[in-house]
């Protein structure tokens, strides 16, 4: 939907507006007018005749224009009453800045709940309640209550925390940042960071999203929003609340229900969301995005007038998978031709302490010249002869001059010596870093950004597979009041998914048995087959590597002893005789449900590699071919099933293919909330995967 | 040796002293005059008959009185006569701020190499050359030809980068980070790190010692200079030039060969340095160590006016391993006295948005006399009534009140609306981070340097040890030609240094070998033993798990044919039947030579864990018995050693043992360059461990 109404209304109302400087409901009244709000704005108070020289309305039925946005300033008891008021008047958009609700518990929950029902039945859409409200510096309107209202820019912020926000601005103001919107969610009610990332992604006035987020409600809105707008443009999100003690602050200070973090990072490397750890992260990012092109590719040039400094860069480049480009020929003889002899012309490019701008800006130019070059990073220490503000000039005019083809960033490192110097370069949009690291990092998220970018759209393939099948296995697990699935039920549906599973047949004698194993062929599997079992070597219930007839025998006798020492009253319905899967690896997959986005997938390889080394990679379901392809890359064990040490490598395209099957079945059957393939045993390459095992459990 | 004389000289000349302003001759002339040194300063220059009124020697000799410290600032090739002069003088220190030497090629490092020959000689310290100089705010003096003298205070830095130098004078006057020395090290001929570190233990204007440093020369001194200072005093330094992208630009920038970061990270951490990563994280770390006392446990309070920033803060504390402290009843019965009811009283403690000065104050005082409280972290975002002076005031007042019992920090986010909080805190010396992240971070690294300075100073154990057997060996092979010992002298060297190896005896045929095999006890393993056969796996000379005579017979004939195969010249001696251990686990402990630091000793799981995950320890030797346990207790997958899934826990102890062997082995013949333990065979608990193989490489 069009917010257009929302961030540049042509009418506001002020519900509360109060006559006192000082107050809440005055503060916000004067903030529209003294940023320039070229509508009308109407303030609503009985008590009121007229407000800073504004006559002043009892009830907003009594303006006698329409009214586009209403900020409601007054005690939460008496919101239901103006919300109907606003109904009646046509209203689209209100923001409550009043707090009240469910931040204070479950009285103001319920009180929450009712207003956002009645807003939703009114087709009114609500910011808030209990936050800062909502600026916009294109429109211009500040309709909050800091007057802190940053420049015009092309970054907007979202906010959950209102006191952040003011931080942020303050900033903002103090580094000459600019802002294109800014919002202030509070307890988000109703309008989300979803709703907000649609709104933007045609938005002319923002190019680059920012969010501090605490908790995500509609987790699958967000993958969906996210995916599109972050094609679009780039979106910058502090999620904080990650860990467990963190997760305990977020649900007694908002109420919202954290995710695992592990979800939360899945989420977003899978819509392309980029993760800032804090707001400093955050403000290089954003500076950078909004300023600066994207680099094409992953090789920079750096040019230094210290060798400190381009030694800090060169290391950061190594951590982060950047080359310092290799120049060429004709680059090389240009740095020869201006430079002294003791300069360094090779990457990091070394100009010498006595640099003054010209020898800069040549240098600038050249390496902007080469073909091999993606990005620029200059580096400036304040030495006896620099010109730092010279220098700034010099870099802007190259820069200019080269129309935005490659991203140039700076680190003049010092404040004083080089204030004017970096007070330029931000005049003029280039960004630059109080140390080389910092510059490096960014460049690293925006290479990684332009490759998420040139990525086309790749949709989740649908296999085609028996639905019906799986309906008619949980049917019977249900009605038999059963919510976890035995092995016979879950081989039923993995088959149903064309999952393949060992080749297996239920003997209910030795006689039966030895029949089977022939037709499988040795060394085969033995194991109990009992509804009332579920762990089944608890009681010594399974036998592995049964080699002939008569080891056959004894492990059937044994398994038979064993169940009914354990398990006397046990439902015995005979033993599976199981083809034992050879010259394979043990990996894992599996389905767990996360409170926000739903169920989430995992892989990793068996045994001690997810128990001690946890080493496993996460996706929120559905996955598409390439995001199962990144789950199965992306592990540290990779090299395992890649072949290592003389060994052949595994059949990854079939652990691929069963990670996809597995994510339509629980997509397709949402009441799945638990699903284990332990373990998927993967043969050799082009020898496909087998389901060694399965766990499923249902919902209730 | 005591360095009063350097850093604060009852007299110093000049020599290169220039008559113009602006010539480096000059300016460092006027600087030390400027900086209010109370000592005598005499400028040298035949040229000049008086600079800045002050009469002018045309030679050192000339000048009637001692010379404690002489700075020379002419062309490189008058220096060798400048020094002989200052030799003469009777000077004791001479900083060489002329270029022209090793930086510049062969040419320079031998002018360079001789300098220091003939200083060496003459019992004279030399700073530089190539060098920015030395400043001692306490004395007052600043020498050097930067005219940004920093304010006193008890940080003292020490700079391998003149440039990279200049921008932290910058930094640390427009933060008002005050400093007591600071030495630029240039190209580090003589004065190291090492002789300033020793310099510092006793002086008592230095609190914290900080160091930028691209390589380390003299490995050995840095780790006994470094061990003994950090003790006393906090050492932070950023070493750069870690990766090999990064090492070569050190190799073209100073010289300095680039020890391997691996080797650098050990060394830092066996002798308590704190390593920096960044020229942030060194300012963050200083301030801290400078303004506060060390926190004397893990557990932190958080006050704060916002949810958002306490969320932030308490996500990182549980990144870094600390702990929200669990408040006593008696703090928490005193915060609900004052706080508003919709305030948290748990930790974080959020005082809410309207809290005024009055509020922190009680809220701080509330949390500091609170036993369970290790530090405290009052954050603050600014907020519609929030009072950033008068806070920073109430903070100021309580700490003081306190008398430095807990570190307490502050975060007051943002720059206009809590500058003047900001600046107060400065000046009371609390340290101020710009995010949470910052502070937490900084805490947990005084929490490490805290227990690190409580433990015990551990010597080395030497072992009783039979080196004349390894003597011997190592002779024998010297003369035989070899540098690369076979398997059965490297048993020999285990065995000398008493690390236990497979029972086994070198059989000529197989009528020996089957006696051998009797006595050691079926399964044994069979090798070729040949002094030309260092690989025997390649040339099929092994075979493992020979379970009975039949097997023997088959396995001795099968190895006989296959050597004679592959290498049908190759002299053999026989093959030896070895005990195969059993019941165990693979590790690797491993010695390679660093070029700065020598030795360094590894330690991990064998197989994949090593070649994969590279999941391995490092230290320096020699190692005491506490290295040698966390070295074991660092690889991630101690977990294998320790008993997982129901498996019994292997013999550490006897790895430690191991361990420690191995580094007296190497320290006792630094011939040794290269010596693998591969595998080492780990029983279970109290079963030992076992050499499985070893090879020894020496030095030619």
């Amino acid at each position: 939907m069009s917010f257009k109404k929302f961030f540049c209304p042509d009418s506001i109302a002020v519900i509360g507006a109060a006559r006192y400087k000082g107050k809440v409901g005055r503060t916000i009244f004067d903030n529209i007018i003294d940023s320039g709000y070229r509508g009308r704005v109407f303030p609503v108070n009985p008590k009121a005749g007229d407000i800073g020289g504004h006559r002043c309305y009892s009830s907003i039925l009594d303006i006698d224009q329409n009214i586009q946005l209403a900020v409601i300033v007054i005690p939460a008891e008496y919101i239901p009453e103006a919300l109907e008021e606003c109904a009646e008047k046509g209203v689209e958009f209100i923001i409550i800045i009043s707090s009240g609700f469910k931040e204070t518990g479950v009285e103001g929950a319920r009180r929450e709940k009712g207003i956002i029902e009645k807003a939703k039945y009114c087709n009114i859409r609500i910011l808030g309640p209990n936050c800062l409200g909502m600026m916009d510096t294109g429109c211009p309107v500040n309709a909050t209550f800091s007057s802190n209202m940053p420049f015009r820019g092309r970054i907007s912020f979202i906010s959950q925390s209102g006191a952040l926000l003011t931080s942020v601005l303050d900033w903002a103001g103090a580094s000459k940042i600019g802002f294109s919107k800014v919002v202030s969610l509070g307890n988000k009610s109703d309008i989300s960071e979803n709703d907000l990332f649609e709104a933007w992604i045609d938005d002319e006035n923002t190019d680059v999203i920012t969010a501090y987020i605490e908790g995500i409600t509609a987790g699958k809105d967000f993958i969906r929003a996210a995916s599109r707008v972050s094609k679009e443009k780039p979106v910058i999100i502090i999620k904080s609340g990650n860990t467990d003690a963190g997760a305990r602050a977020v649900s007694s200070h908002t109420g919202t229900l954290a995710g695992s973090n592990k979800a939360y990072d899945a989420a977003f490397k899978q819509t392309g969301i980029i993760r800032a750890k804090d707001i400093k992260e955050l403000f290089n990012y954003s500076i950078a995005f909004s300023y600066q092109p994207l680099p094409r590719g992953r090789n920079i040039a750096v040019i230094t007038n210290a060798g400190g400094p381009g030694i800090m860069a060169t290391d950061e480049c190594e951590n982060r998978g950047i080359r310092l480009a290799g120049f060429t020929v004709e680059t090389i003889d240009r740095l020869k031709g201006f430079l002294p002899a003791a300069a360094n012309i090779y990457n990091p490019v070394d100009v010498l302490g006595d640099a003054l701008s010209e020898r800069y800006k040549k240098a600038l130019e050249t390496v902007m010249a080469d073909k091999n070059v993606d990005a620029v990073l200059v580096l400036l220490t304040p030495q006896a002869m620099t010109e730092d503000l010279e220098t700034a000039k010099a870099i802007a005019e190259v820069v200019e001059k080269n129309g935005n083809k490659v991203p140039v960033m700076t680190s003049f490192m010092g404040i004083n010596e080089v204030r004017k110097g970096i007070d330029y370069l931000t005049k003029k949009k280039i960004p630059n870093f109080e140390i080389p690291e910092d510059a490096i990092e960014t460049l690293s998220v925006m290479m990684d950004y332009y490759e998420w970018k040139l990525e086309k759209f790749q949709p989740v393939v649908e296999f085609d597979v028996d639905e019906e099948k799986v309906k008619k296995v949980f049917g019977r697990c249900i009605d038999a009041g059963r919510l976890e699935l035995c092995e016979l039920e879950a081989r039923k549906i993995l088959e149903a998914y064309r999952i393949p599973v060992p080749r297996a047949e239920v003997a209910e004698d030795i006689a039966e048995a030895k029949e089977e194993a022939e037709r499988i062929g040795y060394p085969v599997v033995l194991k109990i087959v009992s509804p009332n079992i579920l762990h089944k070597t608890d009681v010594g219930g399974i036998k592995i590597g049964v080699n002939d007839e008569k080891e056959l025998e004894e492990s059937f006798d044994q398994i038979m002893i064993n169940v009914k020492r354990y398990m006397p009253e046990a439902n015995i319905s005979g033993v599976l005789v199981q083809e034992m899967v050879r010259d394979k690896k043990e990996t894992i997959i599996g389905i767990s449900e996360d409170p926000q986005f739903g169920h989430v997938i995992m892989f990793g390889l068996g045994g001690i590699y997810v128990e001690v080394l946890k080493d496993v990679a996460f996706r929120i379901v559905p996955i598409n071919r390439k995001m199962a392809k990144e789950m199965v890359s992306e592990i540290k064990t990779i090299r395992l099933l890649e072949g290592t040490r003389g060994e052949e490598p595994s059949d990854i395209e079939s652990i691929i293919d069963i990670l996809l099957r597995t994510s339509q079945l629980v997509t397709d059957f949402p009441e799945i909330i638990e699903m284990d393939i332990n373990p998927l045993f993967v043969k050799r390459k082009g020898k496909g995967s087998i389901a060694g095992d399965a766990r499923i459990r249902i919902g209730g």
